[in-house]
């Protein structure tokens, strides 16, 4: 069994050492420096000490309703300053994998969404077709048509190569329908992440994997995920910044998320905050999965 | 391991033993007496050849959409008799263990339902009050106020002390959000069945499974199951017939559900036909969890 973590807050010497220690940190956002849209007391100040310090700060988030440019946007109204660079969200990351590494030969490689606004721009900005997203024709009940015309095939478009589903408020029986079927005829799977929750409001709401469950379990296929814990996340960082990973630490509030992550990418670090999801019994579990190497009570103590 | 089943189809002396050996056949529906709306040739003549016989037949259904009085009607359209107490389908169950087993003390005792209108007919008749369903106010897209209401308990009724979920084409981001919180706070979970996928026009359709599989990642919690393969059904069905399970049959197409059904219900028979989902690879397959005692090519195979 892992050691257990080592609180920092508090206790300066060991809050130079952890800061000493890193080149670069990555940051959960949401439970990490804001929770919906409350900003967390001192987490500007916190991420200009880290700055003035030569440190560089990346930004890795799950949501995959966002655009990397919607999150900048989003940055900019809680008065966090950024850089578009800095930003990871997973529809992006989504875009990037299907676009430079999958790279389907066209004709057969239309995807089709499942997912908001956020993962249709950055699908465009990578110059990648897809059908469904946020298209009304796909915003609707299911029809006695419908169910005619997915069985002939008439409603389905034969260059699907690929169903990407991430989170979708407007989740229904066609779109899975429609998913299953493109998924039956080999489409390639992919997640943008399988959060099965998603903090708001101070409760939860269903998460992208809420969305995408019923397609695994339809199929029997597991997907390509690209969100966090996942490493395709982690690759498509380190191939943007070129960073030795023991100098990188990542910041987060999840365990089976963000610090699984961070352990998986062999980071250096790891840094814990109990402003989330995360409370200490769960590392502190005998069943414990993962164990972050430091933690924080807030993001903040790092100022001390 | 056990034995091969015993191919019934042309042999009949087989049949006739086959035949004898049991008063009361419990029936699968769609892909042993039709596939849809499509009849199979023979069904009424091998299930009036049985009734002749003085066997007991019986229909069991995990289609949760439709109540008994529904069902009736698509056995009289399709020219089949029936009384409709030899009808069980699983949102008729559903009610039953609701009203009967369960019987959560007023008031906290409303239901939930994620489902049809056949649910709803059910569990009126068995006096159960319930919220959802085919409620037009919960067959929308959810609103930034929702999230609100919901998070402040104001939109979430008190009284609410089971989720039942069953196959729901209207399907949707408020629905397993409410869902999810009446979960949270503590009511009994329950679903119709658990079949991820639904035959339908030759091919596959999201099932009731797939619409409670996002509830059960998102709270951990396993539900009580009211469909088949579970014993809630058989105990249901054993308490209205009072037959010895020795003397039982059960035909289906689908070894996951009617078979095992059948095997855990420890009935002195199962009969697979292929009419439906089930191939003979499937329980040739070295690692088949469930072996039928007998089959058939096709149901009216019984009539040779």
């Amino acid at each position: 069994m892992a050691s257990s973590p080592k609180r920092l807050t508090g206790d300066k010497p060991a809050i130079d050492a952890f800061i000493d220690k890193f080149e670069i940190f990555l940051f959960d956002c949401d439970g990490v420096l804001w929770s919906g849209d409350h900003l967390f007391p001192g987490t500007v100040e916190t991420l200009e000490l880290l700055r003035a310090k030569g440190k560089k700060t990346v930004f890795v988030t799950n949501n995959s309703t966002k655009s990397r440019a919607d999150y900048q946007k989003k940055f900019t109204a809680l008065g966090i300053s950024s850089n578009i660079d800095e930003i990871f969200a997973s529809a992006y990351s989504s875009a990037i994998y299907i676009a430079r590494i999958l790279k389907l030969p066209a004709p057969k490689n239309k995807v089709f969404v499942i997912g908001e606004a956020g993962i249709e721009t950055e699908l465009r900005a990578e110059g990648i077709e897809f059908i469904g997203g946020t298209d009304p024709a796909y915003r609707r009940d299911i029809t006695p048509e419908d169910y005619k015309d997915i069985a002939d095939e008439s409603m389905l478009d034969p260059n699907v190569g690929v169903v990407l589903a991430g989170l979708d408020f407007h989740i229904n029986y066609l779109k899975l329908s429609l998913g299953y079927q493109y998924l039956a005829r080999g489409a390639k799977f992919l997640v943008t992440n399988t959060d099965s929750i998603l903090p708001s409001n101070h409760t939860f709401f269903p998460g992208a994997g809420s969305i995408s469950i019923p397609l695994i379990n339809m199929t029997g296929q597991t997907p390509i995920v690209l969100g966090k814990p996942s490493q395709a996340m982690m690759d498509s960082i380190k191939s943007k910044f070129q960073f030795d990973h023991k100098t990188a630490c990542m910041v987060g509030d999840r365990l089976d998320t963000d610090i699984k992550f961070g352990l998986e990418g062999k980071l250096g670090g790891t840094l814990a905050v109990l402003t989330g999801v995360m409370k200490k019994e769960h590392w502190e579990a005998e069943e414990a999965p993962v164990i972050p190497h430091y933690y924080v009570d807030k993001l903040s103590d790092l100022r001390a």
